[in-house]
């Protein structure tokens, strides 16, 4: 009955890339970095994509869509953005094929050269700005509170399922303002947004905070970010919010007549959380025995087995399951029956625990005749018999109680890894052993940044939101600093 | 108040141009034949999503996801296909930009070349039909019922917003069966769903048929398809629905072993539909004074408009306004009360029926005394006084009258516009002056269907589903016929 699957403890990334494979959520394509989503990937997806446009609606905002393509000299306009983006990435350089001469293949029609070279997005920035130059005229047109749900494409060289792909699925926002301020309020609500859809929805806890300027979003004023820890103790940046200040709109010539009647740049933000989350869901949650899937975000959030010997046996648990599917489905609560007599109970137990199906009933005729079921929990492999008529409200309480304590145990996890250091070499020793987080002074300097990361592969993942000021000596320079700030290896 | 808006009678296809933009839907972009989709048009679109991926998951379909780009050998491998595919797309060549010597813009690192080019989709069967082969084994993988939501593009010359553009936003259907018998149910299942939606949902009536050989998707051995009627005479081809046999399965070579062992190639399926059918709605639906909405797919299916004079007023009627919508929204009625200072009310009226909401509520002073309110029907244009009490029942029957009137109007059009036609000169004439679809019969033959469309711009749009049998000659060879097929000039 075993799953074949490397533990983490021999293998954390190998762990990672055989998971994804067999809880069938993503495969490799046959295109250089580029992932396939299967069904069950995409589902969780399409949960995650449906809270989360609840949540940026009842925030105020609306979707559109704006074009994969960006002119080449969009990317020249706004200067440090040039640097962050406009290096890897896929360009169109011509837009005809041609049959080979030899009739057996197809050839690029070398007479079918783009004027300009086109670049697949890898962020919409610049299209979003030259079109809004053309929405915004006056304060009545601010604020304008636009998501995109779309693909963009870096041209990454290594790339991993989820984590790191050429091709990834994300939302974009892009805000417009009249005001400075409500745009950093616009910047900071949309990390609260993210940070509340994390922790409530996929049991991840996170740390609020801003970015250092060289770790900021090529463009940005100020990056607010959500980070998260992973199993292995590396941290992962799980979703963005920019306060671009007037940037975008300099660069664009996106003005608007303020309620005084005078010409002003407008102010900008911009978020975006990715199909990386899915990464992170993962590697928070799941052991060596596959998937754990918090329940607001399981596709199947029930399983059921039949325990049969034959089709008699088979028919009378059929009539007992469909009574209790209609009760479940009542509740919301999403239910799969799976009583195919090609496999085996033992091969269907471990199939739906690879797959972090949460919770589990097993059904058989002497189930019947007490009015009973099995009822196992995934996340603590745990099992208990409960009558039939309990069972409905059992299963909307362990629901409720598997989400509360995933997002528990990984807090618990976290906090655990949160270590305080004020000497570099206890600092590096932490960084190969425990990992984590660690809390430690820095004198605030780009240099010092760079030299503990090409020394140690350490970044600051950001400096917390509301962190307490304390006096202290960088652990690299001994130069004086106000705040600790958070290191750690990250994905 | 004009709305500045070009009538159809004047010229329909400048009337569609600014239509689309004035009502705010999609617009040009900066990127040749790319469009960008407002906010109120992408609401329509979502709606649209909406319904039809859970007429999707009703019949068994999950979604998934595929590359964007497909390597440039793909498109080799199914002969006809890349006749029809691998000819105007976008090619991307290089994947990676530099500073350019002056530093001042971007060129393309020439060092950075693909070894191999990639094509940007222009449909995806080929990547799909690629991953298949790993997925399917047995007829126990079968059937794969397969839906994904994506951008493709296609380099079109002429390009015209919703109809015609180089990248559009559709889903893709890629189904894989057992059976021959299988797959072509799948593909007329699949027709109907796209009919039902059209009709129910859009109240577009569309006639359902197959297309002629010639007329076919590049790799198909069926096509069905829903053809519907445009204001101006001209068909539009709604949706369309492929019964490809076994042509996929042999390029990309996905077999399956049988419930007896042995191995046979697997049978399949595509079908889409795109932001196309926005194109089909406005055509359809709308008038000299704008958009007409079919309540199931208004994105604000009622507007209220206050009359006031002062803020003592305004005040009194916000009042019984939330009333109002309060009870709106608890029968699931969407509703957008504007109350800005700073346009008319007479302003405002005309932005909503540029925007075709269904129904449009005025509320004065008067109206609060009197205890009613005057009720607007965008489509008819009428006027009604009612009571407030009956507010909430007389919109819900009028939203279903609405969206009843505009498929019974749409279907009488289009029904006055299906004429039996016998004679080419007769044939010629119609096609300038009355248009719609002509009836008529063909020998079977491309070369008389070529001709045809060569010397008139009329094409087969189909042979209608469930055609009476009828002996006849051929418009244009004078050769025998057994059915009429429905020609027209089309979008």
């Amino acid at each position: 009955m075993s799953k074949n699957l490397t533990t983490r403890a021999e293998d954390y990334s190998k762990w990672y890339n055989e998971l994804v494979v067999k809880a069938d959520l993503a495969e490799n394509s046959g295109v250089r970095g580029c992932m396939v989503i299967k069904p069950y990937g995409y589902a969780i997806w399409e949960k995650m994509q449906a809270q989360l446009d609840k949540m940026f609606k009842e925030t105020g905002h609306q979707n559109a869509y704006f074009p994969l393509f960006i002119p080449k000299s969009y990317f020249s306009k706004e200067a440090s953005h040039v640097d962050g983006f406009a290096k890897e990435c896929a360009v169109v350089t011509h837009y005809r094929l041609k049959a080979s001469e030899d009739g057996k293949s197809v050839v690029v029609d070398e007479s079918a050269k783009l004027e300009e070279e086109l670049i697949v997005r890898p962020t919409s920035e610049t299209i979003i700005w030259d079109t809004y130059r053309k929405w915004i005229q006056s304060y009545r047109d601010l604020p304008l509170l636009i998501n995109q749900w779309a693909n963009v494409v870096r041209w990454e060289m290594r790339t991993r399922l989820f984590l790191r792909t050429a091709e990834f699925l994300w939302q974009e926002g892009h805000t417009a303002h009249a005001t400075k301020q409500e745009a950093i309020e616009e910047a900071e609500k949309m990390m609260q947004v993210y940070a509340d859809f994390v922790q409530n929805f996929m049991a991840i806890p996170v740390i609020k905070g801003t970015k250092t300027a060289s770790e900021r979003f090529a463009g940005a004023l100020e990056t607010y970010c959500i980070e998260a820890l992973m199993q292995d103790g590396k941290a992962l940046q799980a979703g963005t919010s920019h306060y671009l200040g007037q940037n975008f709109a300099k660069a664009f010539d996106v003005k608007f007549a303020n309620k005084e009647g005078k010409q002003d740049y407008v102010w900008a933000t911009s978020w975006g959380v990715s199909t990386r989350l899915i990464g992170a869901l993962i590697m928070t949650h799941s052991d060596d025995n596959g998937l754990v899937l918090p329940p607001n975000l399981a596709p199947i959030q029930v399983v059921i087995v039949p325990i049969f010997k034959n089709e008699e046996q088979l028919e009378a648990i059929n009539q007992k399951v469909a009574e209790i599917q209609k009760a479940l489905q009542q509740r919301n609560i999403s239910v799969k029956y799976d009583n195919r007599d090609t496999q085996k109970p033992g091969w269907k137990f471990n199939e739906y625990e690879l797959k972090g199906v949460p919770l589990r009933i097993a059904i058989g005729p002497k189930d019947l005749e007490n009015g009973t079921v099995e009822l196992a929990r995934r996340d603590t492999l745990t099992k208990e018999v409960i009558a039939v008529d309990a069972i409905v409200d059992r299963i909307g309480h362990l629901l409720d109680e598997i989400q509360t304590t995933l997002f528990q145990k990984a807090k618990n996890f976290r906090d655990s890894h949160i270590t305080l250091v004020d000497d570099y070499t206890n600092f590096k020793e932490l960084l190969e052993t425990k990992g984590g987080f660690l809390a430690a002074h820095w004198d605030g300097t780009p240099e010092t940044e760079e030299a503990i990361k090409q020394e140690t592969k350490a970044t600051i993942r950001c400096i917390p939101i509301g962190n307490t000021p304390e006096n202290g000596l960088c652990i690299y320079s001994g130069k004086p600093s106000a705040q600790r700030v958070l290191f750690a290896k990250a994905y």
